[in-house]
């Protein structure tokens, strides 16, 4: 896009709002905007559309075609729920299913026959109960189990249709929209129901003559949110960014027995109750369905982005809302033709998320803080109290910290352009932002900046697929997070491996070191992937001849086998004692006190929030840099020819993310080279661009800072930083 | 015994010293001595063994016969061992077996073909490796391993024999006694080592006419204790009181196998080198050896007292050191014929320990201070910068919980008496504890103090064989350890159960209250126990009719059904989320902030020491009291006719144990009583003797109290006392 290529204008997209057309078009010129952009559910002017801008228009397929999805209750999207479980005081017990759910959200699927896709659950033995055992009253929405056993606790994992599709709702309530209309999502595994989502979209399309680029909000599937009917105190009974459970109906699973050779059950989706978390280690019948799915949303979505290109339209996809399926991590992803990629971004992992993505032109960034008059906690924003210009710096210094590392093509804003009126300084404050984008942006192009000398590798039960990704947004005390969070904006190749890639290939040649990280279970550490001894001995060989192993929290962590934790534990020169080694000794160890290349930038006793305690050492030969309680928090072993480094947790913050740097570096046995294009002061980060000779150093915090920068010679390079601000060399 | 009954003397045990003969006599008559002790390795001298005491003297029949010990190295007592782990780095491997331990304590047992005890084991893939592929090298001390896989992580189950035997190595090496003869324990388990042990007892019998109760210290087995080669950094590579590893032999495995009609095998010991520790659920298979040992125990021990009562002489039991297969608890005790039983204790719960034993007239405590120039953990006691006074009082105070509550017949102390010359002050402390403690005796004779009118009963894996007892003495931060020892001290009638006693009989009809406690996993909570749904449904009927249950960290905790972790946690109204619930919602509650019965003495927030997090609460039925991080730490839920209530952990000081006691009554519905000779004052506690109409008021505080004291009817007596002072008033 030659318009982008400007310094001071372009690569950017504008919320317009209708009625403030004088506003919309001054901010544009001011921010310089190419891009002019509706909301869902908004619509823009005349003046506007016709203004020369590009046109972006949001449209959600799925719950476009409203008179109809209610009128076709059996084609609307459905899931399995778990009714809450009810002790038996006798032989027989009765459920009422949606107890405890939000009816406005669900019905139950009385449609398809229930025997054939339903069961029910003893869950004091964990067995089935028979079918001959219960029945389904439709008329009161319950089932009566006979031949309970008394104190024996039931569930019944049933189909739900969803009345009410989830962002719709949340908006509606959120902002007490009355009695607008309910929105409910179709199923397009429905061959009755593409055909209508095609002819709605051929209509739209033809009376959408000045919209450019359709940005679809996003695909088919939300990820999964089943609300709760006390929305005070359990709001939320189930959520989870990249799940799949809102995908389902019998149609997909006869589909899916069809295609796989076997059939999935209700509890494959319900899993007593935990349903199929992302955090949690994923089975191999879930992966399966997931790769179904993902067939099936290209498929299907590959037709309604060709009716787009017909119409001489590009097709952008936004990666939230009903994302799932779409999977832009996949390597199948570019199958769908999509011409750019928007994601929301409060962080830089979620930059690196967008930037990740192969098989689109454009990458764009949707920025915080979006035009509404509240924050996401309901704090003030746009309104009297807030300080919008404050939040936008906040989270421009964690973005751009992101966008240093990884080409971004365009960003932009959302919500009412109108709220900023009374906010000149804002106004300002973007402008300025946009120009800083820009030139970001160009020293991307024809040139990466400069990264360490190896490949760090993430191993996770998901792999590339989850890629920098936990949820759609940080959660705060979740260590894989904090840790991608704090890589985001590191000078390092990160590549991401699953255990299957390892099967496959061991590590790659270039990678010196492989990072293990998160609680034991979780499909971040691996869960019951390290039950395989296969994996073990490859990762144990591989460091015996020189590789780096970092382990955080619960690494290589499985409980199957007596007397041991980590599966690693001899690597890591350490293991977790969780309560069953009272009589076991421990030895004593002593925490060193000399300066360690690792701890040489420390300010003060790091803070890892939530960490995991009761570790353990085997020896003399793993050197203790930090401990709590007599339980090591830092911990070096040297293995091999290789080194191995334990921290008991991470938190993103300044200094943490300083010490992982040096850990990665230390691991790699690279301590020589890592004041390369490094910084001296942890609060600032450079990015040196060879090609482009620019050096940019980023101030990350709200205060003034200086710093030295050091060259490939070790010449150091003094920068003073204003608060929040950057600065530009020539080197 | 008549001696004892008078309130000024008897019922005491004095150390006699050699050398100090006017000091032994002198202080056996200020503390009203009617014994005089030797102790082991000591000999006292004709003064005092022919002044008109009763004479005890001690003697440890396995190290008795010192030089046929060491003649007859194949008659000594041996165990398995776990080699420390080794990594191969190729095809073969080579371990030396004694790597990593103590070489002094250890010789590798060579004589027994290794084959045919041994395993080795691949702890990668969890697999034993066969036999053909391994090779033991006897005069390297090595085993080879051939055909292993690089990578893969090895260890040896093998056979040693103790050439030191563990008390007199402990002793030897703390004293530095230099190049005093290593005495080594023999194995009573070989037809010849009996013969010699008899004959030597005889002998021994012979030689002690003036002898009038003989000590045994204790009968054959010590509890394990294995050492190290680092003594500075890992003395203790494994020691538990309870554990039955140091009993083991191909003689043994052998004869266990033609009665039990099955073979244990090295890896039944081992277990991945966790052994059998006692806090940790026991299998089946582990229990099926303690009763063989127990049985053999009893067998070859009453020889040895028959014997003993043939020579007029009693025969005592030490409840410490080689009390392993002896069980006071079990109801087979009483087969040894044993007249008295002696228990070391620091704490109340030992107190309880002793009184708890069957089958024995005279219940003995050894008191602390020891008689030694330091304390336990090398603190000064009788020596310079030591307070004696203050030490005794304050041991006293926390033994003299257990003796207000558990009928005590007599108290002693142990060490070198000539170490109190210097302190008069403590003579006299030890005369007026003597007192009292004859006073508190008195009161229990054809009396029991008031309890609550309930049972309660404690559910563990071990159920009445190891009531009260987590170890040999209190492990601070040990939720069962601590429980018991708060619950020692209080006016209640506690029942240990095993789950197979409510697999047999269910709750007993006088229990109100079911207390289950620990980390899952452990013997305390039950581990796998909790996979059996009978259990569960059982406790769960018993609750709906009205019984109250109490669960303090991880109760009815179990990994083995998804989605829930506390079997009972529709019960309890609450569960633990481990981490792997991070997308499902968690019920919002409030702490209630009413003042509630159970929380009406807290003074200020209490501390759990290490407690559990991650509770959630089901809903609004589930109150909460206390919360930290979100997780609740205290919290009621009624369920049925009954009541549950849940703590994050336990420590035994004032205010937990206030706190327990009222949770106890809360859970049995039993509020309206609780006062009833109850005090107000948490430092202090009470006890009614109904038929000789005393109360007794102690001060278990180092600073004078003033306290009521309730009557049945309600009515109010005041009462006031001096710092660890007791009260006795006649109501």
């Amino acid at each position: 896009m030659s318009k982008n290529s400007s310094l001071t204008s372009g690569s950017f997209t504008l919320p317009g709002e209708a009625g403030y057309e004088k506003l919309t078009l001054d901010l544009a010129k001011k921010w310089g905007a190419d891009t002019i952009r509706d909301s869902d559910g908004t619509q823009l002017s005349p003046e506007i559309v016709q203004a020369g801008y590009d046109i972006y228009s949001t449209v959600c397929l799925v719950r476009s075609v409203q008179p109809w999805a209610r009128e076709n209750l059996n084609k609307l999207q459905q899931n399995f729920l778990m009714s809450f479980p009810v002790v038996a005081e006798k032989s027989s017990v009765t459920i009422k299913l949606l107890d405890g759910y939000f009816t406005e959200q669900f019905v139950v699927n009385a449609e398809d026959n229930p025997k054939s896709w339903w069961q029910v659950f003893d869950r004091t033995t964990g067995k089935e109960v028979s079918k001959k055992q219960w029945s389904f009253d439709a008329k009161k929405g319950t089932v009566k189990i006979t031949g309970a056993e008394a104190g024996h606790k039931y569930t019944v994992n049933f189909l739900a249709f969803r009345i009410w599709e989830e962002i719709s709702m949340y908006n509606h309530i959120t902002n007490n929209w009355g009695d607008r209309e309910h929105l409910a999502a179709v199923d397009p595994m429905h061959p009755e129901t593409q055909k209508v989502i095609l002819a709605f979209l051929d209509k739209w399309l033809k009376e959408h003559p000045d919209t450019s680029v359709v940005r679809f909000t996003s695909m088919f599937y939300n990820f999964s949110w089943f609300w709760g009917s006390d929305q005070k105190t359990l709001r939320d009974v189930y959520s989870d960014w990249a799940d799949y459970e809102m995908t389902v109906s019998p149609r997909a699973l006869t589909l899916f027995a069809k295609k796989y050779g076997y059939k999935l059950t209700s509890e494959d989706f319900v899993n007593g109750g935990l349903y199929n978390s992302t955090h949690n280690a994923p089975s191999r019948r879930y992966r399966d369905y997931m790769a179904f799915i993902h067939d099936f949303v290209i498929e299907f979505g590959r037709k309604c982005i060709d009716l787009t290109h017909k119409y001489s339209k590009k097709a952008y996809v936004f990666y939230d809302d009903h994302w799932v399926g779409v999977e832009p991590s996949s390597p199948r992803f570019k199958e769908f033709g999509f011409d750019g990629l928007i994601k929301c971004v409060f962080n830089a992992f979620e930059v690196r998320l967008c930037a990740h993505s192969k098989g689109v032109a454009t990458h764009e960034l949707r920025l915080h803080p979006y035009l509404f008059p509240t924050g996401l906690k309901g704090e003030p924003t746009f309104k009297a109290g807030g300080n919008p210009t404050l939040d936008a710096k906040n989270f421009w210094i964690d973005a751009r910290r992101g966008i240093l590392r990884a080409p971004i093509d365009r960003i932009g804003l959302g919500g009412y352009l109108s709220l900023v009126q009374p906010f000149p300084d804002f106004q300002d404050y973007i402008a300025g932002l946009a120009n800083e984008f820009r030139l970001l942006k160009s020293f991307h192009e024809g040139d990466k900046p400069y990264v360490a000398p190896f490949k760090i590798a993430i191993l996770t039960a998901w792999g590339d697929l989850r890629a920098w990704i936990a949820s759609g947004h940080l959660h705060a005390g979740h260590d894989y997070n904090e840790l991608v969070e704090s890589l985001a904006g590191l000078p390092l190749d990160v590549v991401f491996l699953s255990f299957d890639d390892l099967r496959k290939k061991g590590v790659p040649k270039d990678v010196k070191v492989l990072v293990n990280v998160g609680r034991a279970g979780s499909a971040w550490s691996g869960g019951p992937e390290w039950d395989d001894a296969e994996i073990n001995a490859l990762l144990t060989r591989w460091v015996q001849k020189g590789g780096g192993l970092v382990g955080i929290a619960e690494p290589s962590a499985t409980p199957s086998r007596p007397g041991q934790f980590f599966a690693l534990s001899h690597v890591l020169g350490l293991d977790r004692d969780r309560g069953e080694r009272i009589a076991n000794g421990k030895y004593k160890f002593t925490v060193a006190d000399e300066k360690h290349f690792i701890t040489a930038d420390l300010e003060k006793e790091p803070d890892f929030n939530k960490e995991v305690d009761g570790i353990y050492v085997f020896g003399a030969g793993t050197k203790v840099l930090l401990a709590k309680n007599n339980s090591p928090r830092l911990a070096t072993h040297e293995f091999g020819q290789g080194r191995a480094v334990y921290l008991s947790g991470h938190k993103f913050d300044y200094q943490n993310t300083r010490l992982i740097h040096r850990v990665l570096f230390w691991a790699a046995k690279r301590e020589a080279e890592f004041t390369v294009w490094n910084t001296s002061n942890i609060r600032t980060e450079s990015a040196f661009f060879a090609k482009q000779k620019k050096l940019v150093v980023i101030n990350n915090s709200g205060e003034p800072q200086k710093t030295q920068v050091w060259n490939a010679k070790g010449k150091a390079i003094d920068v003073a930083l204003k608060a929040h601000d950057i600065a530009i060399l020539d080197v």
